[in-house]
């Protein structure tokens, strides 16, 4: 790890517990729409088992690049069709604001002392799926210490393919392993060190709650395994 | 201004001192090369010289995109040459570091004390034709506190086309009336202000020394004018 200039953070999940926090604003809203027998959570993840499928269309060609926003906005419709509700019946107002509960994202305890410490010695910037003005909203809101926004919408590429990883490596000047992916998820990594990029694994063991299956241990030898960014930061000597 | 949510800044004489950064670092490069009787100031004078046509090559269509850090390097050989020196005959490790300097340029002194107001109300970045990593370096050499880096690289266009400011507002999911440009400079302000941004006017009355001829004063009624950060976050209430 001793050429790592730039520390690139996959996010929901890695940084911010994405699905208490869309539970957190869902549950209202179902409550307001005669929903209430919904269970939020299972509705946040209901609404999130529609990201890949919705990124997948833009990685193989089949649409162009659209920003995740419009993503999330097309999937919180279907995830409520599924639930019985009709969409077109609500202020579209309304879904816009609850569509931005993926703007409002808490991160989890050990982000902002230990990216505190990282932020020191290494470019610290997003790399995700998330669009600008989403990390923006969240970092200003969460007091996240971002030295610049990248990700999919920079580079106009979703992870995992590629361009992702690569164009951002070329945006900073500095070759593949001066760049680590720091990410909970092993096929993220995966992807990132098939570029060229040294890994980093975090454990979020409840990113999915406390039935989580996945993504538990780390499934290749990564450059450095950490239980939270606390350890992250001293494992990297800061 | 009331419906303003991002201040987004020109960053070359608004926000940094080019000039003097510029020739604090090629003074020392011009004496190790048999070049001291060239005054660095008018050496830095020079290599700036050559940006607006540079760029202008991209903005007229005729050379694709590319990065200003590409554009500083390829006008730097060019003003050797003006000078007598052969580019060829110096390692081009040397160059590079010297193409570096404007990664290295100092705020004003009442820009981080200003954008320390100002970002406690407002959503603050560069809308600059610097490119990525070069924004973000200086930023991270300065303190200086963006909540994100935005500018010509993200949206493939140089200032001050239309796509430039356009493109940026659609970036932030705002409509154009929410976003305030910050610049020392007239012309930037014109074209935002024809792309429906909201403009403020800060004087830089020595970007190009003692002797400064233009941008002395506001050439519009802009929506703000103000003489340096400190004065533009009391006119903005923060």
């Amino acid at each position: 790890m001793e050429h790592v200039r730039a520390l690139l953070f996959d996010v929901f999940g890695t940084v911010v517990d994405w699905r208490q926090g869309v539970a957190s604003r869902a549950g209202p809203f179902l409550a307001r729409h005669s929903a209430s027998a919904v269970d939020a959570t299972l509705f946040a993840d209901a609404w999130r088992k529609r990201y890949q499928p919705a990124m997948e269309a833009v990685r193989s060609g089949q649409r162009p690049f659209v920003r995740l926003d419009v993503l999330h906005r097309e999937n919180l419709e279907a995830a409520l069709a599924e639930i019985g509700i009709d969409a077109a019946s609500i202020d579209p107002a309304e879904l816009d604001e609850l569509n931005l509960a993926w703007h409002r994202l808490d991160p989890w305890p050990d982000v902002l002392p230990g990216l505190a410490r990282l932020r020191q010695k290494f470019i610290v910037a997003p790399l995700s799926n998330g669009n600008i003005i989403l990390m923006l909203d969240m970092a200003k809101r969460a007091g996240i210490p971002w030295d610049a926004i990248l990700g999919a919408e920079v580079v106009q590429a979703y992870k995992p393919t590629p361009q992702a990883y690569l164009r951002t490596v070329d945006l900073l000047g500095m070759r593949p392993e001066q760049v680590c992916l720091v990410a909970a998820h092993n096929n993220d990594l995966a992807a990132a060190r098939a570029c060229g990029l040294k890994t980093a694994f975090v454990l979020r063991p409840t990113e999915h709650g406390p039935q989580q299956t996945s993504d538990l241990q780390p499934e290749q030898a990564w450059d450095v395994v950490a239980g939270d960014f606390g350890e992250l930061a001293g494992a990297l000597g800061v």
